[in-house]
């Protein structure tokens, strides 16, 4: 069986099935991010009714947390949080990115402190594949160089230049290694470039040569704006093969998804979902909801009268208002559990739009009545105020 | 039907029936503490799947927070929070005596700042009454005066002596208004006293005078020790008649709640399930466990294998552990679930026990157990550290 099948398209968007020793993966998809080895506030019985088909890990953070020791002695990641599903881990070389004052670039690797402790620590190309075969993901991560937003073009290029050397050396790393855990691991690339689509291209076109299981399109979602990544995305899924999937990483709002996914992209992260619903924003088939607000107090409208989950049909805004207002853990698990849910659900409609044919109509009227509704209640609170 | 159906006693032990509107409770019982409508990390269903059959409330807060105006509009607690089993309501006074610089104590009630926004508020025996009866809770506690630990005889019979005018005050407030949502309420008495056995048999002798529903046994856990606490828990038991329910208020841990049980109590609150899993404290049939110990890092142990729950059955003290240090959410909701299910399965166990005739032997060999299992955990530790 192929890693990948590409099911159909409409337009550009795609309907595949990525094939894992841990399940298939319907795509579109969007993974809840479980960067420690969990969802946050988020149970896996609770992900699996929301129908999450696969979660994330992220290399940097495992590795420190609980550690290559843990990981190996527990027989690796999936069954030391014993989840059953797919786990692609995310190789770190973001996160190490991120710390800015505490990591140092060479030719060679990153070295970084833990934000932890401050102690010391070296990721290499090599490095990272080693540390995700102790983790035993599903699929595996390079590490790449991020390059920040805004970045020159002569700082893009050779950033760029460095992430296809390391590209090699993430291949030749893995290629000589082995899975440990007997079910198959496979490894994506990442194509970087910043917002310079030759970049991009020429990024794109070696990564491709060297043959990756899939693609990802990294270094996006970082504070350009939403057309720049947009074309960036859609000419990097025109430029990437037909018959592997393609990761955005790291994106992003409903918009963005039905937008990316309309552009030919099949797989998402983000922290958005959960992050904002411990921030008291809930995604709804009704609009995005401040749940905070006092519009809400008195409202007996369920959580999200259009979706099917515990959390949507059992309890009102005016209760979860409440429980954020009083500060109880329960408001972010329901308020989790609901934009969680919202997520799963609007991939697997854009999935049945595609497979019949009227995805883009769809996601537009999607996208109008969502961006209407929320805007409704906006301005009821506006009013109410 | 009876609101109390004594069914048996083995010694002073006693298991029973509590019949509500909302459902029968089968005594002994502990009941996990919602304060604010919500038991802390812990979903509804879940603490239906642990076997809770009513949860507590708390007047003071919920008079605070959401407030009369929203529980009254939802109509009442239970369809507020949506949960369809018994609740009962703690009127408060626990809470505002708590307060120290931010109440004035009066015959005619209590002055009190908001601890949220320093407003400030007035409760009497009769508004106590009169919010519990917006709230709907199946059982109102009444409004007493719970003494400080260590008070003098002197205050501690003034005290009580004005718990006793209050008490009248509250029943009658209780007798002349009614129930808002179809249901049936009942109140409660309590008894106070302090430390002093004659205070309490005056106060309790008083109040079974004027024929309450039920009789709890107040200003007990609150820093006298165990010996002292069991001795007048013991005293109030044998006071009190047969046929109503006698409830320790905000006791305890395991060993506390047995030997209450054979002493003659029916009925427990406690936050200490949840705040102890919050804090890393996880009760197991396999003795009491910090999880946060560097032990338990490699542990594969399942969490509790004596106890059969989601959190118990499927995940590591390795991985709650790893859970705990990376700070994440999950980590809490597992260690609140097993907690409260340890608890209910522990009542429900001490039950079955009292109606075997099997009690007293069976309490002394679990906590013999337990206290050994608890110190082999702590030994293994201080040998690993």
């Amino acid at each position: 069986m192929h890693f990948f099948e590409l099911q159909t398209t409409d337009g550009a968007a795609r309907a595949g099935i990525v094939s894992t020793d841990h399940g298939d993966i319907l795509t579109p998809v969007f993974m809840p991010v479980g960067t420690q080895g969990a969802v946050k506030a988020v149970e896996h019985r609770e992900l699996l009714e929301a129908g999450a088909q696969i979660i994330l890990g992220n290399t940097y953070h495992l590795y420190l947390r609980p550690g290559e020791e843990v990981l190996s002695h527990f027989g690796g990641h999936h069954r030391f949080i014993n989840w059953q599903k797919p786990i692609l881990t995310d190789s770190g070389g973001f996160q190490v990115f991120s710390l800015k004052e505490l990591r140092r670039i060479t030719e060679q690797g990153v070295e970084f402190r833990s934000h932890i402790d401050g102690s010391k620590h070296f990721f290499t190309p090599e490095s990272v594949i080693e540390t995700q075969r102790i983790i035993g993901s599903d699929i595996l991560m390079p590490l790449d160089e991020c390059a920040p937003f805004p970045s020159e073009y002569s700082y893009a290029k050779k950033s760029m230049e460095m992430t296809v050397r390391w590209a090699e050396r993430n291949k030749s790393a893995f290629d000589n290694s082995l899975p440990r855990y007997g079910h198959k691991q496979r490894l994506f690339a990442i194509g970087q470039g910043g917002i310079y689509p030759d970049l991009r291209m020429q990024c794109i076109e070696q990564l491709v040569e060297m043959d990756f299981s899939g693609y990802a399109i990294g270094g996006l979602a970082v504070g350009e704006d939403a057309e720049t990544m947009y074309d960036i995305a859609g000419r990097s899924a025109e430029a990437l093969p037909a018959d592997k999937p393609r990761y955005l990483m790291g994106v992003g709002t409903p918009e963005n998804l039905l937008t990316a996914i309309g552009l030919g992209i099949d797989m998402f992260d983000c922290v958005m979902p959960t992050r904002n619903a411990r921030n008291g924003t809930i995604f709804t088939t009704r609009g995005k909801i401040n749940i905070r607000n006092r519009r809400n107090r008195l409202s007996d409208e369920p959580i999200d009268a259009g979706l099917d989950n515990y959390a949507s049909q059992n309890f009102s805004l005016g209760y979860l208002r409440h429980l954020f207002i009083a500060g109880e853990l329960t408001g972010l698990q329901l308020a989790s559990l609901q934009n969680v849910t919202f997520y799963q659900q609007l991939m697997r409609t854009a999935r049945e739009k595609i497979l019949s044919g009227e995805y883009r109509q769809w996601a537009r009227n999607f996208l109008d009545d969502f961006n209407r509704m929320t805007k409704e209640r906006a301005g009821k609170e506006q009013l109410k105020k």
